[in-house]
């Protein structure tokens, strides 16, 4: 089955929201073997919904549109769709209750906006919205099921989840997908092409492979099409069992995983502790760490110590350290990470010093120039980069390579 | 001048991303007198793109479209374009040598893959992408303008503002329109709505207000269209000053500006210098602040005392306040913010203290309740909030108010 999805709403062509709806919906679909074809937002203009519904009409089986419901004058997805349907208004008393209900709760007198969001298409079948006033709104035409929801997010996904998904479920017509992502970090997207050319050529067909590149992390989302849903489940662990054995250093996680949390899970089951001494990457470690909920198991706490001063006083590098090498060096890099997993008491210590940028750079210590070094509790190691980018990316990642340095020496000493 | 944008990725259709690109460019186009009249989509599907560059070009002047040039084989956008502009691809030496140096510069060999993101369709315009390895390209095709430009956001922004939009400017197609941005923090939209009713309905005809609510900044952006710029601006700059006479203490800034941003500027002239002591914010405030270049001139350092040990060895809170209190007390804030002050020798400390979530909370310290103080030259000030949402938007309520309290102790001690 193939669906496709309309968003209506003037306030998304002019960027002032980011349409949402979309993606959430799209996951949701094809968790349930539904495949979007096409997503399509348009203006809060009849001409324009007539005509994108009906485009929509001729690639899919089902045609999800959003917004334009709510009950003033710029909202005309309703007249829109009687026109579609060939059909009129009528009063729904059910809906007309239910808004009732809701203004009341709100301690609101019903008004006759209000009272206009109980008309609705006489043809269609009318779907409890348990969240807001809006109702939602059901088509049947030429074997092609058109489903009008609100555009509020929260009530879209309220109906959707309790009544649409489990509508679409019984039309039998869903085909089973198996979706499973493998996050890679340290190989850029051509050279991990390259590496896992051999392996990719020999997929079965079912299977298809998709690069996702972010800013760093490369993700390899495998997707396996078929009826028998467990078999495509095993078929893509296979698949990504022969992967683990090509590139077992570069894969961190799986689908929403994120390197941060992967390394509080390790650290949470060895009973291990962490510490943080920043200076280029100004707290970002810390914050990466303390977005995973129960992070203060393993986290102790963290040193932003931007001035050198503080990296004498409260990390005990020493003053020679910083004469000699510099802020930015081996030396430096290693004693923070050392002294914070002192002071602090912790098992492993991880410390950042570079220059972020745009300045503060020479001709010896580019923009971009890191050194980043993780104490553990046999051995600290210490790596120089050259990022060479801006000061946002190269904060974002200082960061992500201090987490997977931290993530493989966590590794490495306790196999 | 009327644009439709076209995103291509099979990754949006599945809803493993979020396309944010359209927004953004529909806001970039719009600023410039540019309308956006649909966004559609994609798989990367020859068919597919084919279809949705012919439907866009029967309504736009402009088509942007985004994706599918990565090196990988699932990326077909190229060939597509190639077949649509009736054109073959041509190996591009300048592109060539960028690829090699962006490679070289990461100490990466060059490889087949890589090379193959130098061919380019021969009828193009090859547009630099100053931020990685896909090259922009520019086509003209009765009298329509098409724009192929990669998908990866960071790239994408990057050629839009420093390519595209200066060359959009000089088709001399664009309207006249002056914007800008009032930022304001500390009233809910609805509340500054009826703060602000008078001032605008007085708003001249040309004068359009927008309010673009944020998580917690409310911003009002000003738009007038005419013909001549500076009268525009005048008028606009006009009726921002009255604005300022009615709210001046929620105003924080401009356009682009941001608080931390804000607070740097403040602090570089004053000659002042901040550290910070968080616990529920687990470095956020650190980060926010060192996001800004030059934060080495004021900002000294960042203690993140997660563990109540590290609150009381490093920044001296009492045990007996912490054992009274408890951790999330005014009493422990304020001995924070006092003692990374006086340890890092700075003019202010900030400090927060809170219960982020999911977990930890009780029922009379529910998640969400932070508690934040500002020690300045002269006094300390401490307040208590109830955010109770999730982990992410606590932390991030948490940050912002905190650097707002700060924001208004420097104004008040430096008038």
């Amino acid at each position: 089955m193939k669906a496709e999805i309309i968003t209506i709403g003037d306030e998304i062509l002019i960027g002032q929201i980011v349409d949402t709806n979309s993606a959430w919906l799209s996951e949701q679909l094809n968790l349930i073997g539904i495949e979007v074809y096409q997503i399509t937002s348009v203006h809060d203009s009849r001409e324009h919904i007539l005509k994108a519904i009906g485009e929509a009409s001729k690639n899919a089986d089902i045609v999800l549109i959003t917004g334009g419901l709510g009950p003033t004058k710029d909202d005309i997805t309703k007249a829109t769709l009687c026109e579609y349907f060939n059909t009129k208004l009528v009063l729904n008393e059910q809906v007309l209750s239910w808004v009732k209900d809701i203004l009341e709760k709100r301690g609101i007198k019903i008004s006759e906006l209000n009272r206009n969001q109980a008309m609705v298409p006489e043809c269609c079948t009318v779907i409890p919205n348990g969240a807001g006033t809006a109702p939602c709104m059901w088509f049947e035409k030429n074997n092609t099921i058109f489903v009008s929801m609100p555009g509020v997010p929260f009530e879209m996904m309220h109906i959707t989840e309790n009544e649409i998904l489990p509508r679409l479920k019984k039309t039998g017509k869903t085909e089973s997908i198996y979706h499973k992502t493998v996050l890679t970090y340290g190989l850029p997207e051509s050279v991990l092409a390259l590496t896992i050319e051999a392996w990719e050529d020999a997929l079965p067909p079912f299977i298809k492979l998709a690069y996702l590149p972010g800013n760093i992390v490369v993700k390899l989302r495998l997707s396996a099409y078929g009826t028998d849903h467990e078999f495509l489940k095993a078929e893509v662990e296979k698949q990504i069992s022969a992967l683990k054995n090509i590139i077992p250093e570069y894969i961190f996680g799986f689908d929403n995983d994120t390197m941060a949390g992967i390394i509080g899970e390790k650290l949470t089951s060895l009973g291990c502790t962490l510490s943080v001494a920043e200076s280029c990457t100004g707290g970002n470690i810390a914050h990466f760490i303390t977005s995973n909920p129960g992070a203060s198991v393993y986290f102790t706490g963290s040193v932003v110590a931007y001035s050198n001063k503080i990296k004498r006083q409260v990390l005990d590098v020493k003053a020679e350290s910083l004469e000699k090498y510099g802020a930015v060096s081996e030396q430096v890099a290693r004693e923070m990470a050392a002294g914070v997993k002192k002071r602090m008491g912790t098992d492993y210590g991880v410390s950042t010093t570079g220059i972020a940028g745009p300045d503060g750079g020479t001709e010896e210590k580019p923009v971009g120039t890191v050194w980043i070094a993780v104490a553990g509790k046999h051995e600290t190691i210490a790596k120089k980069f050259n990022f060479r980018q801006n000061r946002e990316r190269n904060i974002l990642r200082s960061t992500q390579t201090a987490l997977n340095l931290l993530r493989s020496l966590i590794i490495k000493e306790n196999q």
